[in-house]
């Protein structure tokens, strides 16, 4: 099958989410990256682009304007402020665009980034990742089939502990951006919130209505948000709470969406996402396990990445670094464990391996 | 860097393990696959290598013959009674081999094998997958560095439940080679309890000295072990059980290790390959997380496979097909919320979102 | 030890939490139940006392004026309308008063009471229930004495599915008090919420300054609250969010607590009443377990309670019901099965039992 | 109803398992502590029955001589090796006898009892624990009606720490006895080894037919067993393992029992006693919870136990002895909680608690 001519805009090496969509996207092997103007920084950008040997460019704009007729699709993972110009002038030049959530840094962007995608043919999609668990779709087919009954209440808990000391002024580059109402716009409501308020809505399929929020910024001096408590009222009457915190010390990505009807309840939690939860309404809880990983049922999420280890040893060690892998005395080592299990079996007695 | 130029023999398209080993290999995007005699069957290695866009050969023998210049590595996932004969010649022929678990059919083909691999300056290394989870090495790491003290006993639990029907008479594929002794050797011994027993080496960094199994063939007629029940002795006087089975009904792949020492507990368990337990003497439990995924601390094992999840869907969009994304309007939603909440915060009032 | 002389107002037989306390105060052997007004009716006062083979009482003022001499402590478990009465009247009696939650109906109640209480010599004791678990006085022990820094928010959740249809129309007795404000004056609120905010409250060490809440009847018809969720300013500018229901379909009794400190948190949950959880900032989750239950360390919480259907049986067994006790012939079998395994040790060998 | 008196034979203040076999006698009030013969040193057993309030006799002989008239019960709780004399006494002189396990200390004593037994009309029950947890008997009701089909294999774990020191050496008095086999017999086996084995059976109501152990004293100089690994042969076939150990350092109490039949499996553990989980043969798991608890559906068990913690407080503070108890200052507090969110409710904003 053709791949997707695919360029990146920011995503610069060492840094974080740009090397996850790029490994997301070679799991299927369905995008082939070919360009990126990886950084905000020229000569970094260009250095980025060298190391992952693609054809780079020192800025967005350059990429757009030049790689009309060899990329089919941009994907955007800058931060927050400059998601609106990027993404308007991606989807004006006529890519199709997919965008690091949240969608821009303030609320008139978004409104008018939605207008322009409207108006295009071009695909626009966004990475919300929990969306992307089996198991998340599942909640959302079930309850949308009525396997719960009518939904009451929904609570979404999205808690992290990574910014409960005021890392921003000690240089940390993930948090300064983040608590930056310049570049991010809002914070734990905007780096994490739109996720928990986004599951409300996917999982029950239902619309928020009303928000009556408790915000707050509680490492001292902050710019922005960094902890919030919401009470929400959607479609239908349902009700709802939510929580987003940064800090909460301790809380490595906590997310859990448990939502309740009059038939029963369904519960997902990020630290078990292989499993959905659902509780009779005599307390019996019947959980599903994921039957559509890449590796088939039985074998957890995260299998293809440990097997992906397997194989960065083996690179390593083909190319020259002194790492251990598992080798032919390992490999003989299991095979005279089993003939001697085999032959305990025969002889009815222990046996030396 | 320059990658590692790779053939694959064995792994044709509709396999399962085949592509498991590709994702693997895409992961870090340190391999490029370039050749491939991906099955037995002459038409069907062909039409898997033309799929996947690589170079392909209706025999391994050809493979190994003609790619000496153009291929580095040669990776072996065929079924169990040719890995002895192909992972030689590869050897002799000078490739690096990364071989899929068990090594062999019989013992005396993984001796001769290991003869062979240990006169080769090549790289040989089997991919156990187990080894390839962090937590599990760090199990080995605090064993070794004696964190639980003497190691006193071990203990291995192995199940399966996908071979409780006898499934290989009804043309599972999977099953009937793994069923047939002339294709796999041993049955659930061969297959998973290799694993089991690694595992139980892997971790204490002792060898294992005798065994007493109890083998059984639960499902009538079938021609292999399906069940296990193995005690152990181990070096320096640790004593050891282990269970592998396949015919426990209902166990998608339940794996676990447990080490006791004079000093403490550790355990690692699949169904949450991402916690490591230590046990005090004092019963008091000490759970660490992994630190090493591919996304940063907080971000499960899977996580790249759920964003891989979210780019799958993309591509299918862009390609034409009619699946949901998150487009612009959850995008914009996600904005109005996050405007809302801190309106309401603001007014310390409802606000409509 | 001289035991003290109890009497119990409300609790007749039948009912469900006057058994529970006599359960609970003959766990320790140190109360003597002697006398009993144990129903508003009058002629199940005097059969569930005769039933207990205590002294009987039609009226609870006849109780309280006969029994000055003889009954040092009054239990009171009646609905919550008549709590104030009574347990003001046994307060000026001169009895002790140990009252079940919560206080009173009305606020203005609770305060004359908590007068009355403030005058007396003798103990007003309420059975918040939760206080009662060993983690939960361990976690806030830790709190107070600076385990997780200074305390930062706090979440509680207590969850019940009992309510989800509107039982109190088809004459369930538990639920028609419960949801009549004549009777119970709040709905879950006063049922369970109390224990919620008061968990906040024991665990944190800091009293509720300032709340909002978002109160529901969501069974149509209802005549009091059953879902509430409340957003929480306690002292030391902590916040804090808390929810309560009684319509959350399914939930049996979820009760969890977590509070979070800037130098880690702590959680407890209902379901896993033996364990507190500590987080550290890095992620690291320790967990202590209960080493104050009335069986020694390692019996969980229940022991007592499983030992005690063991005797059940044998009462009924000698009382000439016709049940199962683990006989001589089973007693027997152990005594084979050990022979067996130390005589197969000595053969090395499989041994008959 | 009238109550069964009782005499207690071992069981003197200061140990552990006579004041729970006391705790659950007074459970459910059905039995009347009338008289014991509570230690072989004959100071601490007048002394211990003064205490408990009841008849004290230096020897159990006396006992048994003089209450024939007032007693009908013997309950024995002594060390393994005096069981066989006390309870064949008990039984001869016409007494119903409770026995703590495991039954005699040898075989040949066992199998006399069971003769001795046989012949009586008296109750013989022995306090096997675990048939006492409601989820135990479930299981094998469950089993028994086919759930899981044909039963195929059954895994037994039983693991404690407490012994992984040699700790009989430093005068701790239970290791004491149970680690010198002319009190105990075996060691681990007879301890825990007996609840395992008889969790097999009962649980799936098939006898064992053959074992083959590797039996170990790992803590070196140790007398008895202190580790088993049992393979086991059932009836009808039925294959399996059985680990029992007193040296797994930090196991608090482990005990889990599953049993997979070719329809699902059934399994139960200690740490989670209220849940049942059933395993269906596409992985689904199905927890059922007890509903059979001493308080209702949904309060797990230890809940009694927690009530008693209250109530135990309460009598300290009656008694005179400084302790918190719940008392009015915390009741008001949770009325003026429920008011101020009803009123924050009425007013749609925050209120002074």
């Amino acid at each position: 099958m053709t791949k997707i001519r695919t360029a990146m805009i920011g995503g610069g090496i060492g840094g974080f989410i740009g090397e996850i969509h790029r490994m997301a996207m070679r799991l299927d092997d369905r995008y082939e990256l070919v360009a990126g103007a990886l950084s905000s920084d020229e000569t970094r950008a260009m250095e980025s682009a060298s190391a992952l040997g693609i054809r780079g460019y020192e800025t967005w704009q350059g990429l757009l304007e030049k790689e009309k007729e060899n990329v089919d699709c941009i994907v955007i993972v800058t931060p927050n402020d400059s998601h609106a110009e990027i993404a308007t002038s991606a989807i004006e030049a006529g890519y199709h665009v997919v965008l690091d959530k949240p969608m821009t840094r303030t609320l008139e962007e978004a409104v008018a980034l939605a207008n322009t995608a409207s108006t295009s043919d071009g695909v626009f999609a966004m990475t919300y990742t929990y969306t992307g668990y089996p198991m998340v779709r599942l909640m959302r087919e079930r309850i949308l089939a009525g396997d719960i009954g009518e939904v009451r209440t929904v609570s979404v808990d999205y808690r992290q502990g990574w910014l409960a000391e005021p890392i921003e002024r000690e240089g940390q580059k993930q948090a300064a951006w983040r608590t930056d109402p310049q570049k991010s716009g809002a914070g734990a409501l905007g780096d994490i919130g739109c996720h928990a308020e986004q599951l409300a809505r996917f999982t029950t399929g239902l619309a928020i209505e009303q928000v009556r929020g408790d915000v707050h910024s509680i490492v001292q001096g902050r710019k922005v948000d960094d902890h919030a408590s919401v009470q929400l009222k959607l479609e239908t009457g349902v009700v709802g709470d939510l929580v987003c915190s940064q800090v909460c010390t301790g809380e490595r990505n906590h997310v859990s969406v448990r939502v309740w009807g009059d038939k029963g309840s369904l519960a997902w939690s990020h630290e078990a996402c292989d499993a959905l939860k659902f509780t009779a309404p005599d307390g019996t809880e019947t959980i599903s396990f994921c039957e559509t990983n890449r590796a088939p049922s039985g074998h957890p999420a995260g299998f293809v990445e440990a097997f992906g280890n397997l194989y960065r040893d083996c690179a390593d060690k083909i190319q020259g670094k002194k790492v251990d892998v598992i080798d032919a005395q390992e490999g003989l080592a299991s095979m005279k464990f089993i003939d001697a299990v085999l032959r305990s079996q025969e002889s009815q007695s222990w046996c030396e391996v």
